[in-house]
């Protein structure tokens, strides 16, 4: 099956929507998705951010809050709620995720941390909320532990997030199809489906 | 008639996809597109960038230049052409638009600087290829003179730049409906429209 990798970020807002839509799309177009939580913070870093951009830029920031409440209305998501503080601390989550993307339950769990961030507004970076959050979707709450600890894990996320960099990743989300087309942006999704497809 | 208010920059690249189609969508829509020309220079020095963000960030200005092309290709507009020096200095242009905007020649002014820009690669700082832009859509080679001296048209785009900074604009293009709410993004646009329509 024709496959379209997702790079995703905890932390990042118009993540949360692809994350929450691409399975059915995926599913109507026939494409597989591969699933890969990667981490945005070194990548802002080498841009000169010492924050989200959202953060650092006044009005970039007030937007996207007002884009992000009008497109989870679209999408038929619950009302938006604003994580505090923003950006979420998110290198646990994404340690247990690149677990998951191993044992075959990252999409599950990646959806429940999207939720409980964007919906109702709970702390990811804390041990307990990401516990719960595994023991929802019937997966043992000692993989929180394990993710801490877990060197081949923190190193496969640190391998990955600088085969993204080497992509010409930029933001989250992002889209690369096999024939190793760029796509950036929940916005995009539907063209990167599109362009996997006909490759 | 509802009126949506289309605010663009012409040395911005998405503005110019906007530019080339905002018309016949609006057409269908059943909409009045309000063309304000406005200048990003200031709005981005006071965001901290000294040149685009497209220059100032590589992989976002690889990025975009390649989002581009699959975009004019898939609008049917010609192969796009990367002006260079990029960004294009936009002062000249955006002064003579401003002129177009008091006497109705406006949208076949833009698209035709746009043209020039991003398809046949001219220089649109170049007072000599303003001239011609305007002799192409029927009016007087004479304006580009006016547009450097005339005090009340500079100072109309000036005063147009902060209003759109006080609507909360940070990039281009935008676009702002009757009830205040921004879009931005060529990506935008046809939810501006919708939303347009139902206010």
């Amino acid at each position: 099956m024709t496959r379209l990798v997702f790079w995703y970020e905890f932390a990042s807002t118009y993540s949360y929507l692809s994350a929450m839509r691409i399975e059915a799309l995926a599913g109507r177009e026939g494409l597989e998705v591969v699933w890969r939580p990667f981490l945005l913070g070194p990548i802002f870093r080498d841009q000169g951010w010492e924050s989200s951009p959202f953060n650092e830029i006044a009005a970039k920031g007030t937007y996207m809050w007002r884009d992000m409440e009008r497109l989870a209305e679209g999408h038929g998501l619950p009302p938006l709620v604003r994580p505090d503080p923003f950006p979420q601390h998110s290198l646990l989550a994404a340690r247990i995720a690149t677990i998951g993307t191993e044992e075959g339950w990252a999409p599950a769990f990646t959806r429940a941390v999207y939720q409980a961030e964007f919906a109702e507004g709970l702390q990811i970076s804390d041990p307990a909320v990401l516990a719960g959050l595994l023991k929802g979707i019937g997966q043992d709450a000692s993989v929180v532990e394990r993710a801490k600890t877990d060197q081949a894990m923190k190193d496969l996320l640190r391998t990955r997030t600088e085969e993204a960099i080497a992509l010409g990743l930029f933001g989250a989300p992002s889209f690369v199809t096999e024939d190793g087309e760029l796509f950036w942006g929940d916005d995009r999704l539907e063209q990167a489906m599109a362009w996997a497809q006909k490759g």
